[in-house]
């Protein structure tokens, strides 16, 4: 690997977190709060990394896929590790551990929480806590819009599996314009949140605060009731619509950009997606009827919210569904494990997996009955070979496999099945809470450091879908070669 | 499909359930209990089912893909449907979906019971109960060893996937002398077993019971509290042992004989199993050290059969689990759905299937780092084609989508998670025993009616790796053709 290329990327990366945080900053020193000097020193201190980084000095600039994947995964952890610092230099965090923890909650957009008493952070750190969410999901729209395409990626992240499917990449030949595109758009669309939050009745701030998360489909609040705080219906339903789309291919708003409406509704990754999403939110919406005193407008409002949370692995509550029955949480469970589409900034497996898999099973069972047949598997009208097939299969056993690594170890905080287990699938789904004592209206601080490291690890192998990360333990990718 | 093929075999399997339930007859005769007119009238009943559909006039006797499928999935479903007779007949479960999820449990060699006291059965009824594992086993045995080759089933069952292991349809050509050879071997094992449970101080006929529920890999006991009641050291070494032996690939049996130790002992599944057993009964004997006032002797022995009968998803009990730290139960719920080798008498994903994905992801990794290199996934020395993975993909999948649809609708029960989730779990994949309700101690009783039929398709479905059964649903499989 040219680890010089891969030093290089950091330093850029580094650099631009810094310049991220001075918002943050100036909301301090309006506010005149302690975290101010935790975040000067930071944004020096990052800065100054990031420059010394930036200047190394290679004649090889190729970004082949190794060096793709190592830059992703350091950059992923060394903001997190850096991006640690004002929660931990100004005290707001006492654990190093923890702040790392919610940091890399904000970048992987997981939005799993350790802090027991959120309401007591002064805006500047609010700020910047959701701020990372914003940062982190844009970074996975580049990364796998733009970056992805352009190493010739093959196996694991969008590639070829999704490729059937509309991908910037093809739609832009040019990274860097691909890049500014979805930049404009997420921006866009972030600003039409603020505003509808605002004129729903929310103040600026906390616009702006669950409008990061929303984007981001993160899941941090400035409330410890979450978005369940405002108890406003038309909020609830503004960001209920939002996650849904933030969950959706952002490929597919370039198309209607372009005045390609049909094919964008024809894409059947989104028909799918919104299929189950309505499926869901009235099956358990009829489900939870008896709860809400039959009044199917409120049910509806918490179911629909409820669903699309957890499948655009974003995170916020209205509602404890802990208290829900348990149909409605074996639901939701499968939901957080569907995840959004391929190329939004939602985590998971991604419905286009799914839709592969099923599509693949349906062959098997044609195939068996009529051995002759010379069908293909096809997704929008495009047939996939055997190393689409290959790749998401890959994906789907390495996912299983860190995911039941991570139980075992988190296991050893002797907490109870289902806390354990939608722990550590919450974290590696980056959706944020899970079910008991992670639920809803708990937290993750009472996990041990080990099981914290654990699910930090979790968070970032399941926002890179796994492959990227792991790459990093082969001994021979350290080698210059 | 040929419907009267499969009509013709159907006949032969059911008359040959009929005359293997004479000697429970017979018992039932000598203790002169009240279950003898159900035997009876289910004999009468089954035999001339099964001769009338001997019969069938069919020209065409050739056996294909997809009426191999069918066969198999209809006969276990049948098999289940009359085997349950006895047990409803007689009175002694009064509802016929109970009997006839306790008999599917038999036949696919599960071991979940419905029954709440079961020292209360006449010792006829017993013996039938345990009896259907010890057929069951075989069964399987016959199915994926000899007549799934025979058929050029290429891609679920043992099929490709497998094949580069031993497997007896390459060691023996014709499908009778393959039979003929399984039958032998397990029959051989089962006498040992036998013999060595009479000389450790089980009473005979308890034997003959815990002997019929290790070789099938099932978990039957004539005792509420399993092998845990007799207090035996010895017996409890015994079993956990020949759990063991019962799960490993048969093929190994054969290559012994033929005096091919040395083959056998390198198999890479074997290995593989041995290791993973090994280290799982270590690790957890270190975690219950506590709870046995420290005595190594005593936590090894409960670790180790807890251990063995897990991953070969036989389900007896030593001791209640349940009560064990999460950390422990971790590791046995990986082993659940890891399952035993390939054509072996248990269930689960097997294997050979889970080494096959390691290696997968590593050479996935060792491609990004190396893309030129030229290496392909081997196992004991042969190359594996996209095929094998393929096949393996479409199983681990179908398996999953069975899995979490069964999850949905048991939840409807409302159990806590944990109950819901292991009940599943340990359906699908021929196991016993979950955790909470239906832990060791527990059973199956509580559930609805719905469930239960749920979880006995998941039987036959997990029994039968998925795709057998669920071809059948395919409407076009009942068209002649």
């Amino acid at each position: 690997m040219n680890i010089k290329v891969v030093l290089k990327i950091l330093g850029t990366v580094l650099f631009w977190e810094s310049l991220l945080m001075f918002p943050s900053l100036i909301i301090s020193i309006i506010d005149n709060t302690y975290e101010i000097k935790a975040f000067i020193f930071s944004i020096v201190l990052i800065g100054v990394i990031g420059l010394i980084l930036k200047n190394t000095n290679t004649n090889d600039s190729q970004l082949r896929k190794r060096e793709g994947y190592a830059s992703v995964a350091i950059c992923w952890l060394a903001m997190s590790l850096l991006g640690a610092l004002p929660f931990y230099l100004s005290g707001a965090i006492p654990s190093y551990v923890d702040a790392v923890f919610e940091t890399a909650s904000g970048f992987t957009t997981t939005g799993s929480s350790i802090v027991t008493d959120i309401e007591s952070f002064p805006r500047g750190l609010l700020f910047w806590r959701s701020f990372t969410h914003w940062i982190g999901g844009m970074g996975v729209l580049v990364f796998t819009m733009a970056l992805v395409p352009s190493m010739g990626a093959r196996s694991v992240f969008l590639a070829r599996a999704e490729s059937p499917g509309p991908s910037f990449g093809k739609l832009v030949p040019k990274i860097s314009e691909t890049a500014k595109i979805l930049y404009v758009i997420y921006g866009a669309m972030t600003l039409i949140l603020i505003v509808f939050l605002i004129i729903a009745g929310m103040p600026v701030f906390d616009s702006l605060i669950h409008a990061f998360g929303t984007a981001g489909t993160g899941g941090f609040s400035s409330k410890a009731l979450s978005v369940g705080y405002y108890n406003n219906p038309w909020i609830e339903w503004i960001i209920a619509v939002f996650m849904f789309l933030f969950g959706a291919n952002f490929a597919l708003y370039f198309l209607i950009i372009k005045g390609e409406w049909k094919n964008a509704l024809k894409n059947e990754e989104f028909r799918f997606y919104g299929i189950t999403v309505l499926a869901a939110a009235i099956l358990i919406c009829i489900n939870i009827l008896p709860l809400y005193n039959y009044s199917v407008i409120e049910a509806l409002r918490h179911s629909a919210f409820q669903v699309s949370t957890v499948v655009t692995t974003t995170g916020y509550a209205t509602a404890d569904f802990n208290l829900w029955p348990m149909f409605s949480k074996s639901i939701l469970l499968m939901l957080m494990f569907f995840g959004a589409c391929a190329g939004s900034t939602g985590g998971g497996v991604k419905f286009i997996r799914i839709l592969v898999l099923i599509k693949s099973v349906a062959y098997e069972i044609r195939h068996t009955v009529h051995p002759n047949s010379v069908q293909t598997v096809k997704i929008d009208g495009k047939s996939l070979d055997n190393d689409n097939l290959k790749s998401i299969m890959i994906f789907f056993f390495s996912y299983v496999a860190v995911m039941i690594s991570a139980i075992i170890i988190v296991s050893l905080d002797n907490f109870d099945f289902t806390t354990t287990f939608s722990a550590v699938l919450a974290t590696i789904s980056n959706i944020g809470p899970g079910l008991e004592v992670v639920g809803p209206m708990g937290n993750f601080s009472e996990f041990s450091d080990l099981s914290k490291i654990t699910m930090t690890a979790c968070m970032i192998i399941g926002r890179l879908e796994v492959l990227p990360v792991i790459t990093l333990f082969s001994p021979s990718i350290w080698k210059k070669h």
